[in-house]
């Protein structure tokens, strides 16, 4: 029997450990996507505790307490920190299998010195010495970061965004690690969701602009882009729970823009016909600033009407949708691609059935214009599981080209989630690894060595350029 | 290699044989969803022969035959047990990696003490000598449930049904499991079905109240559903294509119901117009009742017009369809839920595509109400293979809480079905035994006791509350 | 660790290298569905170099190519050979996991006895070596055909081609393989895509009727279908994006057909509308000549604009799409069934989501006409992978009869890919392999001798009858 998660965690052959050891474990961290608070990063403080730093915001693990039976006072609530953490330690003794397993306990040991399995028995004692370790320790934002070896931080901004702490972020002495604004207009597309006519106005603001019609919003929109690209962005992110992809003309699109800025309520279609030409146009401009085009395709959000009045969003009450994706997808793509105007692009899928689809997709775009133009995004949220990422690396390996991937990032909003791209860097060894051991591909170290360390960081920063 | 089916079958390691043998063989059966016959149970006849006890009713068994280019006379015709049996043989021995091999050779072993692989060659010595077994053993319904360490069986059972047989079983003597029944109001639903004017009247008669209109529909389905919990039903099921939801006035509903009780067509929008009302009071009315909703996703019943119009249902001519289920699932949970009606639910889905969504859609309702009040059903009919079982656990255990899941049941119209339990056991040990060894869950045997027992049958107790 | 790629690849127990030594590796090959070009067997020329044998037409490899950034000069272009060459090599190094990976080491050995691993810094070496092997060696079509034991070649081509060097072919002495035409209709029922009209023209042309209706179609198609039977032909083909099934009055469909005819727009509604008795009508007459009809469902094509109107269809730019099947499917082949006239049929999907639809549809229809009368087709096109071919075994042994599976097909465009069969005769007796060595299935040596063999050759010689 292997011993509980050491340091071989994973690593199943001697290739993969030598992979993992000699190549991979201490790269850089290039983390291309996260949410996490360009604020918090600037104020740097302690935290107070260990239920602040992984129960305060954490939607995965108060998922995992309510699916024990957990009260939700112990979630969001107001029960103490240690009566929280008490019952995370409860749930998580049954979450076999479940990655908040492998990331909670990475996290111990790494950032807090403990190697005890969490659990019930063992709550008490484990948030007693975890909180010592904060005490005595330095547990402030730019420390984890500098600490975890991340050279580059992309953060999720809203156009209307003034990108004050980026700005002052890049002031900060002995703080080695870029922190980048990412472009994410969701905001701008959404019309037919509540707030979108007061958003716009916001936007107008933002982008010094009036804004009266559909083409105005593209406008606006591309001033934000040409501003977030002055404090450093190179990456926009879009979230579609599918493809919007409907042509529509001008007078049509304006009469459904002016019906949501009254705030009459638009059809999915109407909103599809809006969506196009602003996507369309978002693309070209990505284009031509160098960007990448990031699109996270397939979330169901704010399933639980009741919650979502409580709560609000982001708080674990998502799943995953399973519309069809392929024919909008491959249209959208070739109306910028038939311009010549397809940025880098990177897609993302949610509900693994979507696997095939975004893995051959992406074979349909290649250019030289970048090594792997278009990427197959690493497995993300309800994927980043082991099968999950194992599987995204099959499909990729099996379909595209797995050697230039430009590998994974936390989409997180912790400060001690590094440990994923230590996770990840174990799934992918182990399955290099294992294709080397089983003589499936060539012992070539050479090539072996500049495969895992392109996945690990170095295929990233070349292809984003930061 | 490993020996044919012996003690350890399945089980590839230590700690998946530990687990099995010493704490999960042995567990008793909670069979909370069967298709079994109570009035088969109560009359406890003896088999004439082992082609009687395996080929008169199995539609798994037809199939394989048919798929080897076997004569319907040999599956549902009338040829001779001896000359079905040995056809059978013949079939089982090309069906290498399907798990009526397996299901077989395990009903020989426990029930007739027969360890010769069954194949061509060896059928006819194997037709005797389990012959000699039932005719010098007990092979009656009683016997084999109660030597199988059953204590629960639920059945499935139209909202008509008197429930005669359910009410004389509690009164056998000697007889030490419950026979519970379900409610399954599949035909109140399938307005655009053929029969359902006259069904309508069936219910209105079974429930004492003139039915005219669709919420009088209602009204007699909650009386019926009083009745079944008279008699001691904690289960309702559904079985849908796919999840109706669509809401439409009153006014609307009643129109489309009196079209068809005037045997009018009625559409497939029509129809879902009409089933979501009912669906959602039902879905409140067992939540009052604390009973527990199933829901079976995905089957596409009756494919073959020519053998369904020779043999009727469940006779082997279904498959698996594949439409989308997340966002009509959603919300009807939603609209449950968010008048704080939603019952224990277990979503089951017969299409693999679906094990994502319905994984992640549990963690959107989950409450204090109950550990993991919202459950994913055991892999069922089609997907009741290893790789079914073995992805449903990894799916919910990646995505939510295996500790809390309430495994397997037979879903089987057979009285020798319950080595289905143990191969699921096996599969359940064999997976979290190698994660254990591989080092991912700690080796902590008190947890994993309790967990394996939990799944194996003190879950099920605990959450349907027999 | 395995040595790379030696005489036990992929052969991962002592069963799997049994099976494979043993009982497959020198077995026939019937290649039932490929795309060489028959004038090329028939002219039988030697090619110049392996650039011109590996790179001139492979659309595969274009791909692997182009996602490492090389440009279109190297790969559809006018690069030299030994440019091109060098460019492959150098992406290949970066495909670790994908099965062009597999296929040119397989081919380097096996057709030019090269054992050295690919990669930028071998690349000269090997494309020197090989030269020298087509240079001093036989390379031509036909000789390459039966070096590799084939001993029947199905091609695919239009119903108005003149099969002339089919018949030139019959003729070839010492040439010991039967090349066979495929019937592959889809020009005549893509009503909706450009060329269509002038299609029917030449359609008319050749079966030497007047075409005014789309009765008028049938009749052409079932002529030709007459003269591709007189000609060897047992197989149709046909490749949907979904399965078209919309039943129309006669009127409505002429109506469309006309419009076509004229040249206007054609939506994809009224081109189910057409396509369907076009495509029962066919069935019908596959039936009736004791044809097999292969229905290749889910590619999406031709997916950038550019590039097509650069280089015109299967030139690297399709890829796979997500329709849903089930039902459509499930209404087309009952349609035939009904009346006695659904042919032998072997449905093949390009996205894995439909593998249980697919693996479960064959059970709806089977029947004593023959051993597995519906097939599940052999992994295909992007799911022809390791991966894929394991998955699409798993799902026809877990669902259905895997003994009886017709087995494997290239779908090729080149002389040299018949070491496909050889990779998936490795993956089948490593599967069953592994299964009889973890005790699954019986040790039956006999039996699994008649299994693998019959999964490499013989089924498919009494499937089809050739």
């Amino acid at each position: 029997m292997e011993r509980f998660m050491d340091k071989d965690f994973l690593l199943d052959t001697p290739t993969a450990k030598h992979l993992f050891h000699d190549y991979c474990e201490n790269m850089p961290i290039c983390d291309y996507h996260c949410h996490l608070s360009p604020k918090e990063i600037y104020e740097n403080k302690q935290p107070n505790d260990i239920a602040e730093l992984w129960l305060k915001g954490d939607h995965y693990k108060w998922r995992a307490m309510r699916s024990c039976g957990v009260d939700e006072e112990y979630c969001t609530g107001n029960k103490t920190g240690k009566e929280k953490f008490e019952k995370f330690a409860y749930a998580l003794q049954y979450a076999v299998g479940n990655p908040l397993y492998h990331w909670a306990h990475i996290e111990l040991q790494r950032y807090f010195n403990i190697d005890t399995p969490l659990c019930a028995k063992t709550a008490d004692e484990i948030y007693e010495r975890a909180n010592n370790e904060i005490a005595n320790g330095d547990f402030r934002p730019q420390s984890l970061i500098t600490n975890s070896n991340v050279k580059v931080v992309c953060t999720t901004d809203d156009p209307v965004d003034d990108l004050k702490y980026h700005k002052l972020l890049k002031e900060v002495k002995d703080f080695d690690c870029k922190v980048r604004p990412s472009f994410r207009p969701d905001k701008a597309l959404n019309i037919n969701l509540p707030g979108f006519a007061q958003y716009i106005k916001e936007l107008a603001n933002a982008a010094g602009v009036e804004i009266n019609s559909y083409k105005d919003v593209i406008t606006a929109l591309l001033l934000r882009a040409d501003y977030f690209d002055s404090v450093g962005c190179k990456v926009s992110d879009q979230a579609f729970d599918y493809v919007p992809f409907k042509q529509e003309s001008d007078d049509k699109i304006d009469k459904i823009f002016k019906k949501a800025m009254n705030g009459e309520p638009v059809t999915e279609e109407e909103a599809d016909a809006y969506k196009t030409p602003v996507l369309l146009a978002l693309g070209e401009k990505y284009s031509s600033l160098g960007w990448t085009m990031e699109v996270h395709i397939g979330a169901m959000r704010n399933n639980n009407t009741a919650m979502f009045n409580k709560l609000g969003p982001d708080t674990g009450f998502d799943s995953v949708g399973d519309c069809n994706v392929a024919y909008n997808l491959s249209r959208f793509l070739d109306a910028l691609n038939v311009n010549g105007k397809l940025p880098k692009t990177i897609l993302f899928n949610l509900n693994n059935k979507d696997n095939i689809v975004l893995a051959t997709m992406l074979g349909n775009f290649q250019s030289s214009e970048a090594e792997s133009k278009l990427q197959f995004g690493p497995a993300w949220w309800f994927l980043d599981t082991m099968d999950g990422m194992t599987d995204q690396m099959k499909f990729l390996g099996n379909l595209g080209i797995l050697g230039k991937f430009v590998g994974m990032e936390t989409d997180s909003r912790s400060f001690t989630s590094y440990g994923r791209h230590e996770y990840f860097r174990r799934i992918m060894c182990a399955l290099i690894g294992k294709w080397v051991e089983d003589g499936w591909y060539a012992p070539d170290d050479e090539m072996l060595k500049e495969i895992v360390q392109g996945i690990s960081y170095n295929n990233a920063m070349n292809y984003f350029k930061f």
